[in-house]
């Protein structure tokens, strides 16, 4: 874009992102200072995480702003809605070769959107040239103590999954196809656009014992939680939920045990709030599984339909 | 390193990382688990800032992994000093072609003593594959409504700086001489080992009516409080310090007025605080400069030695 080529930092920042940074009570003041100030309520914890997306590594050369901008945002939130978060505010560091009008138009308009949507303003960013790269840290709010955390699985407790797992396992496959079928369509659909789990995880506070959400696949996941617990599980293959669209592929069950990219939740619950658990798969109408136990011996356990032992393949290794 | 290629982001985590990461009344869980929990006390805001460095861009290839890390989190934490905030946490995203351990190593080690001495812990962070880059968004606290902004100036204020500028600008002339003589040694510690003026910013809060620091050139900073408060400013050049190792150098007053990467405080005052502000810099052994005066008319107007004008040099830019 020439006239890209003479678009200051400033300028650029004044135009596609300051409409983003709108300021609240909770964000007293956004970009454009040298610091942000948030400012929780009383009674409230601040939650945060962050993520960085490299071109190439975890999106395709020429992905599309609108859907870069969608599914980064998607994936960071993904792990407030684990914590039981309310979205609050982010920040974004963007590392680009050189700037496009164009692609910052597209990507700027789809983040404010996103952002509008889980109720996120801008609080900070930094501009930079380099290789396509961006980092986004997400901040949320939960009343103090309320937070779940990975830790706190228990001998007992049962094992959940939220929606259905291995579509976007299976999207990867098809990225290139040209025309899509129905069932490829909505594997591309989970993996372009995930969904993250923001109303199930807030309504797990109090009634989950350990959550996490799934983008290193199920098996590698529901392992952080299980060592972090200090503790071990079995988990019944025949019990992983497929959609219709993934069942009939011979790849299904290790797409749903190892596959990543879904950013479902998986959480732990003591047996007594099974009830309340059903109750909120009904509200919610997104199906809340039962996959397995947690058990005392260290470990993940994986037993086939037949009763027998699967070796789950590795999950998804960032180097 | 041929171990290296078979450490897993966890172990790298477990091993360089996971020692940053003490939990306290603040950090509530720090790294690895979904979120940090941040817990700010009654009476305080959160205060934040993000920085990325890019190589090639921000630091020179073949940079030592040591020296990224003291002036990567230096340069983050200076923001928190322009704030005038307390420091109590960062998040680090680091992005590298490859897993070297040696090079985890030094960085981590020094990370751990910087981060250590302004009070840090790691809050959280990720590791990805890609072109070497990191991004660091540091937090820190202040009492509520106490932070200093940008956007404080009023007409009449002084404007002040701290220290002496424009050594790390002549710093990038000798950054590969071989032996550098006695000044050229004292630019590139400006240069290499900023240090945050975290003790001014603090003890500014209730004195200062804005603040910046001093990372894209004195024009440029002080240009942002100008537009943030909506007034203008006349600056002295003969007021501007410079060091005995500047002091003679034929582009002493440019490098003062234009060059970034000094990381001093630029900040406004009412002329009632200046017994304040002297005894501030006897305490902390730091020269305060009067530099000039807000004025009225919006943009900046440099005065020479003769009472002529100066048109400066224009800062840093960005792309």
């Amino acid at each position: 874009m020439s006239s890209a080529e003479t678009l200051s930092e400033f300028a650029l920042i004044e135009r596609f992102f300051r409409p983003l940074s709108a300021e609240s009570a909770f964000l007293r003041c956004g970009i454009g200072d040298d610091c942000a100030v948030l400012a929780p309520a009383v009674g409230e914890e601040l939650l945060l995480s962050v993520d960085t997306l490299v071109e190439s590594v975890h999106f395709p050369e020429h992905y599309p702003a609108e859907a870069l901008a969608r599914r980064a945002l998607a994936v960071c939130v993904s792990d407030l809605a684990a914590a039981g978060a309310s979205p609050r505010a982010f920040t974004l560091t963007l590392t680009a070769p050189q700037l496009d009008e164009v692609w910052l138009a597209g990507f700027s308009a789809t983040l404010a959107a996103e952002a509008a949507r889980y109720g996120m303003a801008l609080a900070g960013g930094d501009t930079t040239r380099g290789p396509l790269c961006i980092t986004l840290q997400v901040m949320g709010v939960a009343p103090r103590g309320a937070a779940l955390l990975r830790s706190g699985a228990k001998l007992g407790d049962r094992i959940y999954v939220s929606g259905t797992l291995g579509d976007a396992r299976a999207a990867l496959a098809v990225l290139d196809v040209n025309e899509p079928d129905a069932d490829q369509q909505q594997w591309l659909r989970r993996y372009h656009q995930p969904e993250p789990r923001l109303a199930l995880g807030q309504a797990l506070r109090g009634i989950a014992s350990a959550a996490i959400d799934i983008s290193d696949g199920l098996a590698a996941d529901l392992g952080h939680i299980l060592r972090c617990s200090g503790v071990g599980a079995t988990v019944r293959l025949a019990s992983l939920p497929l959609s219709a669209a993934l069942a009939g592929h011979p790849s299904a069950l290790d797409y749903a045990l190892s596959g990543g990219d879904d950013y479902e939740l998986c959480f732990t619950a003591p047996p007594q709030h099974a009830a309340a658990i059903a109750a909120l798969a009904e509200t919610l109408q997104l199906p809340l599984s039962y996959i397995g136990d947690i058990a005392a011996e260290p470990g993940l356990r994986c037993i086939d339909a037949q009763g027998g032992d699967y070796c789950p393949a590795a999950g998804y290794q960032h180097f």
